[in-house]
């Protein structure tokens, strides 16, 4: 192979990784805009078949769980009024794995006022499946719960990515 | 053509999308920032001509018309104490054309006190033009009004871009 | 040089300017989740050496200065209900130099309930060094002071990145 070929198929897999970073953020965010209007299977499919969402009052394991509660009373009595947004996380990319790390917050309107709901930290864990990305594990917690943090804890988090 | 003419030309595609990507997101979020400079006119400019903004309590025709809201007394009194923060946001691009969607916040101090003044829903449509990308039209929900995620309703948005 | 060989060229600059923007991103969300972690360190990590941070309460000369802030009683006792949340920014990369304007917010956990602790503007500086992004300086402002904007003022800033 040239040298130019080299460096063709080395600019190459660049350009995959930054793709691949900016797909990244657009599955994270778009759970949240896919949540906040009422859209369960949408939010849901942002999931692996066999994802799971691990948050303080529960672990949601599959795709279809994460679909009961978006489509359950619970939440679909706040659509309309909440506001699930993400970001900016911290994507690590590694060939067809990668993390993200960062935080979201809920919010919801009443009567006209909107107020901060929920505030808390975020693990993602993707893979590339199919030649997209999926989330394959979330885990979510509250800030101000002793665990807050710990998502983020770990000696592969040593390093922050 | 050879074929690693050809893996660059399609390089140098995917490269002009990513920077179309970032170059959307820096816009809509400069536009809150020079917002809150008070400058109506760099604010103003991230509009098209022709270009729509499109608000709960009115539509502004062509970015002049931005610009005089922006320039006027209601918002002026707020710089200094104010604070348009957008996105993070999902962009879709599609050769000279992209859409956005996403949340955005103002926040407002006074006496030594911030709190959340708005939170919204967001859709901006852009286009690009003499090689830059501008606003065509963006149409802003206020959080907890019953039209506020109907900028993402319709067919061309059943897909969550 | 061929023009394939330009092209090839041209295109690795650009990629490389993606790669800055993003990794820019990254350091500066990143800066957020170490402190909220209590990781001085690795928060402190993300400015250089003779880094300065510029902030109402006092001006942080040195890498060493914000790690002792961030060690220090005020800080650490926050640590497990405190988050910082960075950005989105508008992030303006020109060979080893760049820009960042934004804002952050830090939110404060108290027995179960959370709330806005700040709100700040933001202005970063930072430079390529030995091959990685680094915070050379960074001005943030708490909004509703009379300065909160000054960071974003100045000829430079004229047009907002």
């Amino acid at each position: 192979m040239s040298t130019l070929e080299q460096r063709v198929e080395d600019l190459a897999r660049r350009v995959r990784v930054l793709e691949d970073e900016l797909a990244i953020h657009r599955l994270i965010v778009r759970y949240g805009i896919a949540a906040d209007m009422g859209d369960a299977d949408a939010a849901a499919a942002t999931f692996a078949d066999d994802g799971c969402y691990d948050t303080d009052v529960g672990v949601m394991r599959g795709r279809a769980a994460v679909a009961t509660m978006l489509g359950g009373e619970r939440h679909q009595s706040m659509v309309g009024r909440c506001a699930h947004q993400i970001g900016p996380a911290v994507v690590q990319v590694e060939g067809d794995r990668a993390t993200a790390v960062g935080y979201s917050r809920v919010y919801l309107a009443d009567q006209g006022r909107v107020g901060i709901y929920r505030v808390s930290t975020n693990r993602w864990r993707l893979e590339r499946r199919q030649g997209r990305w999926i989330v394959v594990e979330r885990t979510t917690r509250l800030l101000g719960h002793t665990e807050a943090l710990m998502p983020f804890a770990g000696p592969e988090t040593a390093q922050v990515p």
